[in-house]
């Protein structure tokens, strides 16, 4: 491949996040990758799609995806739009030859996910699904430390992600509101949550306990269009908030390992915080996104029998960072943004054939991430009795 | 009553905590307390009651706590023993008409609590259970905060109660090791747990998810008696681990709150850490016993619209801190054993006939406690299915 | 000496600290001392005399200290009343044979602190001065640890004791207010820190950079009697504010390690915040006292490259825990009366001639930290230049 | 001006820092920007040159700083080289009627920084020196609050930059290591620190109390060339290290505002903090660049009395993010590296005569910040006498 062509499907906040990534893919970490041609945005918005297209150096936009899926110059796809609108641009561009780099959750359904791998199964193209955190340092250095036995055999977690963008009733009616008991919080910040979690635990076995609640039951709808989380002005009409503003569940990861979860998006006062703790019979672990150039470990064996939790200076020493910033040192900070450059570097080597870094997940982990939360949710709708998430 | 005669049974480190708390008891607050008189300490090491006794200048000890409930001079007694023992003496004391002052759980078993709360019921003393972490200045503070809509309607809440006494195998097998699931690290420590989050959030109606676990499954037996969590001389036999090293589950407080619980006695790096969060609609709280002199308010409605989390300092705005300490400034700080003189003098208040303090919980809130401990045991036993706290 | 009888002269808030103090001396540590009998408080204002006496269990209260230096039944005391009042009463004592514990600083005037210095030397009896903080577990456990060599070469600190008692007006005029420069904040606060620091680092041998400031230039006058930082009834005379504020300086311990120093009584905020932090070749320590029961320790060499400030618990195997408390395990807590407890045992234990802790530093120890006060003194009044410390 | 034509002399990790915020500075903020050509990397090292020039998208690259000076593809440079040269290369970009951003400190001496003023002086083009820390949002939202009088007329503050790139002995010698007291750690760190705070509180007019050290004397020299702070195969030779490794000093703003400042590269166990408190009558403020993140202000009237210190989260609200960041919404954090984003647009934008952003300060602020410092090490050399910083 001489180049490679890419394209982002969505104009939002977080696909501006992917627009950028590509721009700064061939600049991190070795430089075998071949050229990046930034080719196309497009949303429905066409003002919008035409002003990411322009401060991030692309070269058109389209206010229709179809012309993506179509367009010979374009190699390479981020989806970064609605849940419900994954599967049939997803399995177009697949259909059309385009390697896809599509936004978690994998689907709005289960039975959409699980068409959307068929359609990964049967095409020869990368079919990736994008969970950012997993290539935060932090959380790759702890996955690393806890597969070396830096914990011994884990005990018990605890993790959380909580944000506060659903807390007041003037956040405006949006297609985030609407849906089944699982595509609310679950799908928006659980998914991410739970595969962080699985970095470091292995996979989700079961789950038990789960309690779903919706706290603001009527949300008032937008006069216009609604950019991401933004606040529009409101109208005289209302609808119904069908999915859970918080969830809270236990997960078992095999037999002995379990940890308590809690996922919300009305946690007042934190606009983005996923934190979790882990412990075993050696050592814990704990990392707070608050603060992401930090992580902090302790064992059960100290040289010093004073010492207890040591706080790590996240650096050059844990992944991604030696080269995946231009000033790469200890202690100069990294974004949530990062993350998706990171990602989008690993989405091209997969396209190009090379492998620096670990690939982006494939649609496989997209639907286990989903069977996770319908777990959760059936054991919700069970009043909390324990579910088996579903093998693939 | 012209004066009140103090007893403790138990000279181990909770035992002289008691013991310490009864010379307290006088200095803190008004000046209307009888003359309180430090009578005995009871425990089967003799040599134990006699240093216990010297040190905080109690007449006398004993080697059989029948002597006091059989000593004239005696009118109140703090039962501080191993859980099993709790019934028989407590009983005793009651038909010998002492006023009981019984530590935490009420009891090994919910027959024995049951019987025990009869015998309070016939007695026209004072029976109570000590749930000192209710006095923690920051924990009443809270309580207060959220009653008085400090957050609104409360949403969600994630609890811990995290110890490492447990973690390391060289801790003898003792006591605290034997019985069913729910006397392990639920007994121990999910019992303050609960009597903390129910302070501000009011009663736990059920449990879900609840998942328990014992992680060591065996323990050297010592070679001689083992006083508290201290490690001892250990022999080569080895007896199994009956209950719990942590738990998790959900509790329900009423239909729409719920909070996720975590509870362990192997939690490496962390002595001793209760800690919590709790969300409502308009604002949230949180606190964490490895700082007690600071908790945490935020707002969803700040004066300031920046303004997030605030650290509160403690001092003597808050409760049980002005006039409960020599100096009782802001930031001059409390310890454990400051909430064991609060408690004390709050059962001395309710023998003389005041009530300065908010009283001590009757042997109903310890029985109810153990109600909750039960639900979360069956719950295990059922994988994580919703069990009703039973009402009393 | 068959027993020791202890009074307090002062009854305010650090008063009540000691009277407290002399109360819990026997229970801490080992058995050994002779009897403690509790007998006097005095105070001009005898209503507060008689209330802490009742409260503390002292036999007796009296309202002129005289009466104190004439009582046969009186071995030791306590002097914490204003520093102008130090040395008459001191000299007072000291003549009638009385062992004395005088608050810091030790007096309001070099000239007076000689005095009694020589005072001291002609007696045969226990002169000693309270600095307090250097028995917080923590402070002692930094001095322990770099003694032992735990940071290597000390290079440079950063020191603070910063308080907001002075900070609104509202805060009405006493005679902390009056006075030279150095008798401010400087006394009041950066007395305890200078003698923290040298705990750790050795005697401060010359300042310089002393920059002192009175931000509020004048106060009303109230219209009784204050009792330490409280609020009062404000009358409409003012007074004029004489002495600082805050002051900032650069201490040097000998000739290659110095540290920046911050004092204040107008750090909003802030009610009551002692921290330092100490580097070194092989190291550093920090300690904060808004959480005192934990401090931070790193080494340049660490075993896990990655490990950097590690965060202890305080605990039994930290100085003054282990039998200092009821219950002393790791993450009890502990506050700043039980400091006032610790030294109130050392010097019972001196006088007794006994010897577990270490002793209540003498008079020279309190004029050497009145000289390091006198030469910031100067050094801001010479604009910052280099001012030895007096030797004595 | 129809586009601009950029360079970066200097390819080491600040030099890459350049390097990709010129490639970035077009995607933040508005569309209004020329656009922008990456034209050219130089260093001496001409692999490091082309690696870099490659890596960010620069047409070419040059092992000789000249060709960039008579290159006419090029209108603005980044001079990013060991400080002794920055003057004759800025003089002959300047000559060549070039844009230029140097590096801070400005220069070496205070007499080649005087040259390159008078050479910025006669030239039409922009000359600015890179202070990015000023562009931290938490950094400027303070300096906005304090403006406009959130803490009201402000008292004292402390101050700390803390590395530990020197503290090991293995680090090898550098040009970092040599010329006179100033050179060192206050060139390298202090220059930043001394520019933070003065956003907040205006210009330094005297320092006082300096104290500067160096603690390993003595360096071995690397075998080859030495990248940034990376280190290097040693040699058996040494040399002397001349300039500071730490220094103290107390700074006057005006005549009543003053700082202490602690400035370390062997402060152990800190990569890169830098640190600041500034507390005034009405309020304080406070930030750590290890959570930058996060900063932290208070007030001395808060509307809930309780309320002390708050922890504001960085988003949208504060300077800089809005746009500034692909994904922006509070939480999401950003790095070091987005500071240099920031300053390279708003130095593009002060070329096209555009002025969204706070312009890049002028070689006037580079010489005043080299005073602060020149009067430092006066100060230092005098024993701490003041010394005024001379006006420009």
């Amino acid at each position: 491949m001489d180049s490679i062509g890419v394209a982002v499907i969505g104009g939002g906040m977080a696909g501006r996040a992917h627009a950028a990534a590509y721009r700064m893919a061939s600049t991190v970490y070795g430089g075998d990758l071949p050229p990046i041609r930034l080719v196309a945005i497009a949303d429905l918005d066409a003002e919008l799609a035409a002003d990411v297209a322009r401060r991030y150096g692309y070269s058109r936009s389209e206010s229709d995806w179809r012309t993506i899926a179509e367009a010979p110059d374009v190699d390479a796809v981020s989806v970064v739009v609605s849940n419900a609108l994954h599967r049939e641009i997803v399995e177009a561009l697949l259909s059309a030859g385009k390697h896809v780099l599509c936004e978690k959750p994998l689907a709005d359904t289960l039975e959409n996910a699980q068409a959307m791998l068929a359609a990964a199964n049967r095409s020869p193209h990368v079919a990736a699904v994008g969970f950012t955190f997993r290539r935060a340092p932090a959380i790759a250095a702890i996955a690393e430390y806890v597969a070396k036995g830096g914990i011994g055999r884990p005990f018990h977690a605890s993790a959380r992600y909580w944000c506060d963008y659903a807390v007041s009733s003037a956040a405006p009616m949006s297609w985030r509101f609407s849906g089944p008991i699982g595509s609310g919080a679950l799908a928006d910040l659980g998914s991410h949550l739970i595969d962080a979690l699985e970095q470091a635990l292995g996979d989700i076995t079961a789950v038990r306990g789960a309690f779903c609640s919706t706290v603001i039951t009527e949300r008032r709808l937008p006069q216009g269009r609604v950019r991401g989380h933004e606040f529009a002005e409101l109208s005289d009409k209302t609808a119904r908030v069908e999915n859970e503003d918080f969830a809270h569940f236990t997960a078992l990861f095999g037999s002995q390992t379990s940890g308590v979860f809690s996922v919300s998006r009305v946690a007042t006062g934190l606009p983005n915080t996923l934190a979790f703790e882990i412990f075993g019979e050696e050592g814990a672990v704990a990392f707070d996104f608050t603060r992401p150039g930090e992580f902090w470990i302790t064992s059960s064996t100290p040289a010093d029998p004073d010492a207890r939790w040591q706080r790590v200076i996240v650096g050059p020493r844990h992944p991604y960072v030696d080269r995946g910033l231009p000033m790469d040192a200890a202690g100069v900070h990294y974004g949530q943004n990062d993350l998706f450059a990171w990602q989008a570097r690993a989405f091209l080597e997969q396209i190009s054939g090379r492998s620096t870094l670990p690939p982006v997940p494939d649609f496989r982990t997209g639907l286990h991430n989903m069977h996770v939360i319908d777990a959760i949710a059936h054991s919700a709708h069970r009043a909390g009795s324990e579910v088996s998430v579903v093998g693939i």
